[in-house]
């Protein structure tokens, strides 16, 4: 059985339409801020499905007192499915006396959950701060099946090499040719890019990130690509953290951007439902 | 050595006046909305204070990454003054199915910190949930220094009988009278309030409680003391969690209030800061 946090209020008329049993929470705000939640059902096993963007300290505490409204209620296992991981950028100790923020987080879910299943996860090795059964979901399969008729014999790329995984994951899923974006610094403040071993004139290119923020770098891409003489140019990521008018700007430079709904954007059209109900 | 918290600034000044040694700390947040931290020195021992009013969320969560970053440059014991805890009133499951929101909240800062020290808590039987030291002070020192001129002679009131060992507390303190108010509800609206086994006629009163919020109780005890001719009545709370009004509506009926500075209003001006050195 499913119990959907505020987070995930957009996924929930389609986790029902594809048959997911769901137990009704009842999730509002006391006039003093603090979240009351209240869980109308029960079972043995739960999974509580809570993607944590903005306002992200909200919905993971949320997070917490649903888990400990299940387990007062005698719930055995508790599983959490957060499409999107708040803090997941914070991986490292970049200037000394920074936290781990993502381990910060996973260490506290911990104490109420006995597995963790996230989406492409910014950092796939941080799962190890969670103490029990971590699983990072791949977004392959919903981005390969979004743009399957629009990319046709088209070319995935990532990026940066960084990306080149999950290029690989969805051209794979499509049977196409994959590669990447070389950057290189030429000046403090330019870096050029260029595609790897590909040609792309005539073909139809699909980049894939993991997320867009300001979608800078998508666009310089996309204009090269352009320049370069191919075909339609597509952008996917998996999660839509979009800076003030990113969507926009992007939007303008390709043909079509499109994110899966890990966070709720206007372009979030690629459906990772599925992917939460083969869990 | 001392870490202030973005809910505990208000402290700072005092802190430090009073000979706190801190360790100065870096908050912010990052334009996607998500919390950034950064101590900027260390110790063997480390306290950190972070009061967690509005937004509570975020204030939760800030005290989960600063214990991580801490933990990282190795403090070996981490303890957390919250002089406000959140979370304290949703106490018990009163429909199935709700959490013990506080429960959930304690649990989650075990992960990090080795003890607990919080304010005139709602209930501190709820201490039981964190699960090593935790330890409640009692803001009677401190609301007793700051009335002890202004009452003289004068009587501690608790606004009901549940209030009345804090009542106790202030009265022992000051080597006063206490008692408490009897609540009888005489029509489904209506409840009629009686101070207990005592005379206040002519005499100043000071009624304790540990939280306002509408302050409807306190206006109504106030205006029941003046008819029954006591001399000045002042009120005084640990925690000010003000509604929207009330400290004007609970101002205009009494000679004055005043709250602690466990959560910083423009009637905190009863100083915890000397007990939280105390500790």
């Amino acid at each position: 059985m499913f119990v959907v946090g505020s987070g995930a209020k957009h996924l929930e008329d389609e986790l029902k339409a594809l048959g997911a049993g769901l137990i009704e929470a009842e999730i509002r705000k006391f006039p003093d801020g603090e979240k009351y939640v209240r869980v109308l059902g029960s079972a043995d096993e739960v999974t509580v499905v809570q993607s944590t963007f903005r306002p992200q300290d909200e919905r993971l505490v949320e997070l917490i007192l649903l888990a400990d409204a299940l387990r007062e209620r005698g719930v055995e296992t508790l599983k959490a499915v957060v499409p999107y991981f708040a803090y997941s950028r914070q991986d490292r100790v970049t200037k000394e006396g920074e936290p781990v923020s993502v381990r910060a987080i996973m260490r506290a879910l911990a104490v109420y959950y006995d597995e963790l299943y996230v989406f492409d996860l910014h950092n796939p090795e941080t799962l190890k701060f969670f103490p029990s059964k971590a699983v990072n979901v791949s977004p392959a399969r919903a981005i390969a099946d979004y743009f399957r008729e629009k990319l046709g014999d088209g070319i995935v790329l990532a990026p940066d090499k960084g990306a080149r995984e999950r290029a690989k994951a969805v051209a794979e899923k499509l049977g196409l040719e994959f590669s990447h974006f070389e950057k290189e610094r030429i000046s403090p403040t330019e870096v050029r890019m260029t595609p790897v071993d590909v040609d792309v004139r005539g073909k139809n290119v699909l980049i894939v990130d993991d997320i867009i923020s300001t979608g800078g770098t998508m666009v310089k891409a996309a204009n090269l690509l352009r320049e370069m003489g191919a075909g339609k140019v597509f952008v996917a990521a998996t999660h839509g953290v979009f800076a003030e008018g990113a969507i926009e700007r992007v939007g303008r430079a390709v043909d079509e951007l499109a994110v899966t709904n890990t966070i709720p954007t206007p372009v979030s059209r690629i459906s990772i439902v599925p992917d939460i109900l083969g869990l």
